[in-house]
C-alpha cells in the first residue's frame, strides 16, 4: 500500500463519496431485487407497474452516480493522488469511481436517453424478428443501435485514449486491449479448429442419448443444491431457484441468488447450468463484505466473473475426478436413470463435443469458435467494416467457414442472441477471456496447491476454491482482471492453458 | 361530482402533485417488496444490509412526501377548492394529500427522528422484556414512546382542532371521533360480556379436539388456495405464501400478496389466517388500477380494512351454509381427520367461543373485550390518567373483570402485543372498528342481495364480492370509512348488527 499518499487525501470527502456510492448500491440492489422477484415470484399481470418501479430505481441511481457534487469530489481526490495507478483499497476506491463517473460524463444526456430508448425498442423489434425469422424486421433498430453506441464508444474513447470499439470493450471489461486481445484469439483458433475436426472425425463418439432420458425435477433441485453446496456456495448467504434464463445477481452482501433451469429430458441443463451459477455466486461471496457497493468490494470484469463460472462448470464440474467422488451419488439420486451406466459413459457424454448452430448449447472447445465470430463481426459493424445488411450474409459464411455448418435460416442464426439488440456491443469477448482465464487459473491453482483431482476424487474443494479467493476474490477492482490473472498466474492471458487443458482432456476420451 | 370547481383546478400543477405521489408510492411499493422477501425468501445472513436498503427507500418516499415543492402545489390546490368536502375523484385527490402532507408538517424532523429511534429500541426492548417476562426491561422504553407520540399527537391536534388522542387515532381511522367511538364501544361492552358469560355456563359445548389433529400442511396449503380463489381472491394479481407472522401487502396495483402459518395441529390457524388475509387481499384487488398510489385509489382505514378480512373470515368462513358447500372437500383433503366427523361438530368446533389470555389467538365474540382493554388503557396512558408504572396491574384488573382471566405473568399479559413498543398507539380499536362494520354491511348486502345463505350453499360468493366492491372498494378515499359505512348500510355505524350476528348464531349453537 502506498501509504504516502493516504495522507494526502481529505478523510471527509473521502468518506462523503464512499456514502454516496453505497447509497446508489443500495438502491441499485433495491430494483435488482425487484427484477429477481419478477423472474422468480411475480403475478403475471404485475409486469407494466414493476417495469415503472424499476426504472425508477435506476433513474435514482442514476442520479447519484452522476451527481455533480459526487463528481466534484471524486476528480478532486483522485487529482491529490500522486500514484494513480497503486493498488490499495482506498487509491482504487478513488481510481474506480473516477474511470466510473468519467465514462459517465462524457455521454450527454440526449445521448443516454436515445440510447436507452433505441436499445428498448431493438428488442422488441429483435424478438418480433426472431419469431418471423425475418431479419429485416430488425435490421432499422439494429442500425440505430450501431449507430448510437458507435457515438459513445467515439466520445469515450476521445476522452481516454481508446479506439471507439476499444472504448465499448472497455465498459465490460476494463483496461482489455483490443489488439492484445486480437492476438490471444488467433492463436486460439488454429488450434481450436483442428481439436475440433480431429474429434469429428474420431472413430470413438459418446453416446449422448443417456443425458436424454426422464430425469426427475424434485431430485434434479435436490443435486443441485446438494453439489453446489459441496463446491462452496453458501447457502447461508445465498438461494438457489428457477427461472427460464438462469442467471445469478447480488442484492446484497450476503445475498447472492443464483437461478436455473431444469429439463427433463437434458440433464445437463439444470446441473451445469448451477455449477456454472454456483461459480458466478461463488466470486459474489467471496468479495470483501466491508467493501460493498465500492470498488475494492466490486468484480472486476465480465471477463473474470465468466472465469469462475466456466471454472466450476467445466475444469471442475466436467473432469474425471469430480465424477469418480460424485457418480455414486448421482447413480443413487436418478437409479432409474444411471444405474446401468457405466461412470465412463457418463463422464464421456457429459464432455461431448460437437459443431452446433446455437452458442448456448454450445460445449466448452465449440463454444470459443461462437464468439470469435461474433467479435470479428461487431467490431467490423463498429468500425464501419460491414454493413448491417451485410451482416447475415457475413455470419453464415463465417459459420460455415469455422464451425462447418450453416444456419437454415436467421433465427438459428444472426437472430439467436439478444445482445446486440440490447447495445451490448463489445460484451461477447468476455466469455472466451473467461474460458482463457478459467484454464490459466486452474493450472496456477494445481501449481501451487499440488494434484487437485486427487482432492476432488475426496470431495475436497476448500483448497481450490481458497486459492481463487486469495488470487482473485479478495482483490475486487484493486487490480484489472488482466492483471489479476498475471499476478495470480505469473504469465499474461494466454490461449495455451486452455488449448492443452481442452486437448488433455478430450485427445484420450476421443481417442487421437 | 361537483364539476364546478373542478374548472378551477390547475391541470398542470394537479399532474404535477399525482406525479410525486405515485412515484413516492413506487418507491414504497419497492421498499415493500423488499420486506416481503425478507419476510419469506430472503438468506437469513441477509438482514442487516436489507435493513438499511429498506430504510434508505422510506426516507426517499418521505422526502417525496414532504418536498416543499410538492407541499406547496397541494396547498395551492387545496385552497382554490370550493367544496372541500366533495366526493369526486379530483377532490378527493388533492383533499388526501393535503390531509397527508399537513399531518407530515405538524412534526419537526427532530421529533420523527427521535420516534423513529424509540419505537425501534422500543421493540427490541418489548422483546427482551417478553423472553424475560419482565416488564421493568420495557417501562423506559415505553415511557419513551408514550412522552413522545403524546407530543406528536399534541401538535397534530391543534393544528387540526383534535384531542390529542384523536389526533394519534386519524392517522389509522381519518375523521373517527373518540367520543363516538367510546359510545358505540360502551353500547358494545355489556351484550358482548353477558353473552359470553352465557356461553361459558351452557350446557353444550364443541369438541374443540377434533382440529387439533394432525393435519397435512401440502393438504391445508392447496385446500386454503383452492378455497381462497373460489371466494374472489384473484391469483393472477395476487400470490399466496407462508410466513411466521401472516400479513396482506400490495405491491402494486396488480399485485397483492397474501402471507399465513399453516400448523399441524390446530386447522383454524392456517384456514381462517387464509380466509383473513385473502379479505384483505380483495379490498386491495378491488381498488382502482387508475388511482394506484393517490387517494381514489388507496384503502381508507384501518378499521374499514379490517372489516373486509374480518366478514371473510367470520361472517363467511364460520358460517353454516359455508360449510354445507365446502366440507364435502374438506373430509376428502383430510380424510384420516375428518371422515367420521359429522359437519355439525365440525361447524361447533369453528365456532368455540372462551375467554382466553391472548389477543391474536381470541375467537370472534370474545376478541372485542381485548380490544375495549386496550382502548380504555392506551387512551389513559395518553391522556395522562395512568402511569407506565401502573400499566401492569391496571391490564390484570382489566383482564379479570372483563374476561375473568387473569395473566400468571405479564408475557401472557400487558407485553403480548408489538403495538405500543412500535409507536402504534390509536391503533387497536380500528380492529373492533373492523368487526363492527363487517356485520353491518352483511346485513346491508344480504337486505339488498337476498339471502346469501343459499348462495353460498352453492359455492357462489361473487354476488357478495360484487356488492363490497361496489359500496366500499371502489371508492378508495372519496368518503371517510364511517361515511362508507353509513352510505351503504343506511345507517352510522352501531354495535347492534355485530351482536344480532353473533346471538344469531352462536345461541342456537350452544342452546342458551
Amino acid at each position: 500500500m502506498n501509504t504516502d499518499q493516504l495522507k494526502n487525501i481529505d478523510q471527509q470527502k473521502f468518506d462523503r463519496v464512499c456514502t454516496i456510492a453505497r447509497e446508489a448500491m443500495m438502491i441499485q440492489t433495491s430494483a435488482d431485487t425487484l427484477e429477481w422477484d419478477e423472474r422468480t415470484r411475480m403475478p403475471a399481470a404485475a409486469g407494466d407497474y414493476r417495469a415503472s418501479q424499476v426504472s425508477l430505481l435506476r433513474a435514482e441511481t442514476h442520479k447519484r452516480r452522476t451527481d455533480v457534487e459526487f463528481g466534484g469530489l471524486v476528480e478532486e481526490l483522485y487529482e491529490t493522488l500522486d500514484d494513480k495507478d497503486a493498488h490499495d483499497d482506498v487509491t482504487a476506491t478513488i481510481r474506480g469511481l473516477h474511470r466510473d463517473f468519467m465514462r459517465d460524463r462524457c455521454l450527454p444526456t440526449e445521448l443516454v436517453r436515445a440510447t436507452s430508448e433505441a436499445t428498448v425498442r431493438g428488442q422488441q423489434a429483435w424478438d418480433a424478428a426472431r419469431k418471423a425469422d425475418d431479419f429485416s424486421l430488425f435490421r432499422d433498430s439494429l442500425q440505430r443501435v450501431v449507430d448510437l453506441k458507435r457515438e459513445s464508444g467515439n466520445l469515450i474513447g476521445a476522452a481516454t485514449q481508446r479506439s471507439c470499439y476499444e472504448a465499448l470493450l472497455d465498459e465490460y471489461e476494463p483496461d482489455a486491449k483490443v489488439d492484445q486481445l486480437q492476438a490471444t484469439f488467433d492463436s486460439l483458433r488454429g488450434p481450436l479448429v483442428e481439436l475440433i475436426a480431429a474429434i469429428a472425425d474420431a472413430p470413438r463418439q459418446p453416446d449422448v442419448s443417456l443425458l436424454e432420458r426422464s430425469y426427475d425435477i424434485d431430485a434434479q433441485r435436490a443435486f443441485g443444491t446438494r453439489v453446489s453446496s459441496a463446491i462452496g456456495f453458501d447457502y447461508q448467504r445465498g438461494r438457489l431457484d428457477e427461472t427460464s434464463h438462469p442467471f445469478c445477481t447480488t442484492l446484497g452482501p450476503r445475498d447472492i441468488r443464483i437461478l436455473t433451469r431444469y429439463e427433463s429430458n437434458w440433464l445437463p441443463s439444470g446441473l451445469f447450468g448451477t455449477l456454472h451459477e454456483a461459480g458466478h455466486g461463488m466470486y459474489e461471496q467471496g468479495l470483501r463484505d466491508d467493501w460493498f457497493g465500492l470498488p475494492p468490494g466490486s468484480y472486476v470484469s465480465l471477463g473474470m466473473h465468466e472465469s469462475q463460472s466456466r471454472l466450476w462448470e467445466n475444469q471442475v464440474g466436467r473432469s474425471k475426478a469430480f465424477w469418480s467422488w460424485l457418480y455414486a451419488d448421482a447413480q443413487k439420486t436418478f437409479a432409474s436413470n444411471l444405474s446401468d451406466v457405466p461412470l465412463d459413459d457418463f463422464y464421456f457424454a457429459i464432455n461431448t463435443i460437437r459443431p452446433s448452430l446455437i452458442r448456448v448449447e454450445a460445449d466448452e472447445a465449440t463454444y470459443n469458435l461462437h464468439i470469435l465470430i461474433r467479435f470479428d463481426l461487431e467490431r467490423q459493424l463498429i468500425e464501419g467494416g460491414l454493413s448491417v445488411d451485410e451482416l447475415p450474409e457475413a455470419w453464415n459464411a463465417r459459420y460455415q467457414n469455422d464451425l462447418g455448418v450453416t444456419p437454415p435460416s436467421d433465427a438459428n442464426g444472426v437472430l439467436q442472441d439478444v445482445h446486440w439488440s440490447a447495445g451490448l456491443i463489445g460484451y461477447f469477448p468476455t466469455y472466451t477471456l473467461g474460458n482463457l482465464a478459467s484454464a490459466q487459473l486452474y493450472d496456477a491453482a494445481e501449481a501451487s496447491l499440488g494434484d487437485l483431482s486427487k482432492m476432488f476424487e475426496r470431495g475436497e474443494f476448500a483448497p481450490l476454491a481458497g486459492w481463487l479467493n486469495e488470487h482473485v476474490y479478495r482483490h475486487g477492482r484493486c487490480f484489472s482482471g488482466l492483471e489479476l490473472v498475471e499476478n495470480a498466474t505469473g504469465k499474461p492471458l494466454s490461449a495455451e492453458p486452455l488449448i492443452a487443458y481442452l486437448r488433455g482432456k478430450l485427445a484420450p476420451l476421443y481417442g487421437i
